[in-house]
């Protein structure tokens, strides 16, 4: 109570609930659906809530885009670490949780980039946060240029670096020219973007942003977790792809998508990793990945190192489903990528078609919405892999024209 | 160039070499030691480094303080959980990535620690960075109380946070109820502490820094990353063995210490669970655990739940230790807990001790060194195990004993 009697107290309670309110009103509160896959029959799942008991599913919305978490090599790596080593590391990198394992996966991520060395980061998610929180900390006065549309991991970082940002029009180069030009020749840059943005289906132009950083001596950082194990004769993405990995300063990656893990890592040369190892409290001050995950994974890189079956599969469907969703006037966003969104632009209405699609046809999509797509651009993101038949491509197609004449939902243009 | 021809460009490479050569200059530079545990043999490793060929160590620094990284039980669920769903879980909670592991085992912390809710993540390390930084943007205008030794990974969360921060003196409730008196009555407020502290080994006063947070109506959030586990009589850590549990708005733990795997996670009130997970961007916007981590935890924590001889075990051999460390006459510092560190006050000497431990008598400590500890308190730190033998130790005693005397050390006052 303050002196005139009035309660000054801070209700907590109030300011929760009142958040979690704002979610509901907006229809965008997530509901978490409870599923478990069936290994060795991927796309086919469990899913347990609001049934009785678990019912057979088909999932649409995995990025374990080549099924990778399921391959008999990784299942048989793993389990190999488990019995050799036991369960986790027991400590952070520096303190007793450094394994051969971590210390082999990096040379063959440093490998598969071209690179002089690489380091492995707890996920994707802490590589990205890490690296770019600290590379800019190093670098006094450094000013980050980014991709309006790069994913949240990268903003953390550039945000929690403190420095000055520029933030150029999602693959816009002229754009970032302008703002490059701007700034100070004598101030340290760094560019950070992606090469596949996952929920844009589209692809930057690399060799153009690698041009720019060159005429203005700036540092480049691109996340090629969409990429990595998909493009490249060996999969290490769209810069191999196309020839530039050796102009990226930085190639950052994911272990738990494409390769079907769990992990996060950075290519660049040794001095730069060497920096980011001494100096980034994410990599630092945490137990490093379980010896049985960077088992699988070193078994799934070199596994895709070798093969290119899964990724050719892969865009197959891809391009098959692309077809099937355009020729029924659905309004598929066309990219040049394995990514296969269908815009809605509601956040209620992608919602209620994914509630219509698993509760009638067993079919789990997640709805995308705000805050991973910006407001008005809600979707539905479907992620085929080289094990979605073309059966199962065309029930869900016939599906969502059945729910898109029932909601009376906007066709292509 | 610039007009008058001077080269104004920036010289990357340099900035980034003479990062690392402050660290050399400092003789903080780290090496990674590389090794394998060997499964069923605790604490026995092989280690790869500098030898021809891998050599046995005994393991003196784990964080896996009770060997249920290498539990039957653990691995058996983990070999279990590998055939049945496979190796990652392709996509983040929202987006395919919700197994009903996952749901599980929130049920299971938050029984843990008699709260309504619990919420998983990455590591500990993101646990606390994501909660607290949201957190303190959820309620505006909140102050962060946070004790001066508090590991990096709330510090870089209160830090991201971009709130107003009160640094208190360790443990020191006289200073912390001094800063909470000089702020405004009507400003958020929360405390944030650990209770074991791992580097000191002593423990905070809960159930005091909880009258002063009821006094000054502020949130508490205790970081029993160190305890979970090892105290209470189900492993709730310090806040259970003090039966303080239910006065602390937020716990925070990993499940790659005592737990043996990997991750972290808090337990709260569900509408703070339910916030947390709405807002965080570290929880939201990353590939969840991977199920057979989430799988092997389930059983350790269960096990935990119902068996103590676990941390009988452990306390034992730390008593032991501690004596005769002592009693060698060997600066131990000496606290309540499992932890046994001892002072050397010097980085490059500390490391010296520990090349020494490692080339001649196969003992594997790592040293502490700034940032872990504040500069000229460098030290080693044991974690001994219910499985480290009193013969192990007795050769320990000894080693340092002939080291300390070898490098004219300083002993114990
Ligand atoms: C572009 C991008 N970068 C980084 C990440 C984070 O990777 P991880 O899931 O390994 O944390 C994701 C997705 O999760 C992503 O889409
Ligand atoms: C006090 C404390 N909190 C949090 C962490 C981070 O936990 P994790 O290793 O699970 O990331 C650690 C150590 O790593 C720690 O010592």
């Amino acid at each position: 109570m303050s002196s005139d009697g009035t309660d000054v107290r801070v209700d907590y309670s109030r300011v929760f609930t009142q958040a979690i309110d704002r979610l509901h009103s907006e229809g965008r509160y997530r509901v978490f659906i409870d599923i478990l896959r069936n290994k060795g029959a991927f796309p086919n799942a469990r899913c347990f809530a609001g049934h009785n008991g678990p019912k057979p599913i088909t999932v649409w919305c995995s990025n374990d885009y080549l099924a990778m978490g399921q391959h008999p090599k990784v299942i048989a790596a793993m389990e190999e670490a488990l019995h050799d080593v036991g369960a986790g590391s027991g400590g952070t990198r520096n303190i007793g949780g450094n394994t051969h394992y971590h210390v082999d996966l990096e040379h063959e991520l440093a490998d598969l980039h071209g690179k002089e060395g690489a380091l492995l980061f707890t996920s994707g998610y802490v590589s990205n946060e890490a690296t770019l929180s600290t590379l800019a900390k190093i670098l006094p006065g450094c000013v980050i240029f980014s991709d309006e549309l790069n994913h949240a991991s990268m903003i953390a970082g550039i945000r929690n670096a403190g420095c000055e940002k520029r933030i150029f029009r999602h693959n816009d180069l002229a754009h970032l020219e302008e703002l490059l030009a701007a700034e100070d020749p004598t101030v340290p840059k760094l560019i950070a973007f992606e090469s596949v943005y996952s929920m844009e289906a589209d692809v930057a132009p690399i060799a153009a942003i690698c041009d720019l950083a060159d005429k203005y001596n700036a540092l480049t950082y691109l996340d090629e977790v969409h990429a990595v194990g998909m493009y490249g004769a060996r999969g290490g993405g769209i810069s191999e792809a196309e020839g530039v990995a050796d102009r990226l300063t930085i190639i950052e990656g994911t272990l738990g998508k494409a390769f079907g893990v769990m992990g996060g890592y950075i290519a660049a040369d040794q001095t730069i990793i060497d920096v980011i190892r001494s100096y980034a409290p994410g990599f630092i001050f945490t137990t490093s990945l379980s010896p049985v995950l960077v088992a699988g994974v070193l078994a799934s890189v070199r596994h895709l190192k070798a093969s290119s079956v899964e990724r050719e599969g892969q865009q197959a469907s891809a391009t098959l489903l692309k077809t099937m969703l355009s020729e029924a006037g659905l309004p598929v966003m066309l990219g040049s990528t394995h990514i296969v969104p269908i815009l809605v632009g509601d956040p209620v209405k992608a919602k209620r078609i994914s509630d219509i699609l698993l509760a009638e046809y067993g079919v789990y999509v997640q709805p995308i919405n705000y805050p991973t797509v910006p407001r008005g651009t809600e979707r539905l993101r479907f992620t085929p892999g080289p094990s979605h038949t073309p059966e199962m491509m065309r029930e869900l197609t016939d599906a969502l024209v059945e729910i898109w004449s029932r909601l009376a939902l906007r066709k292509a243009a």
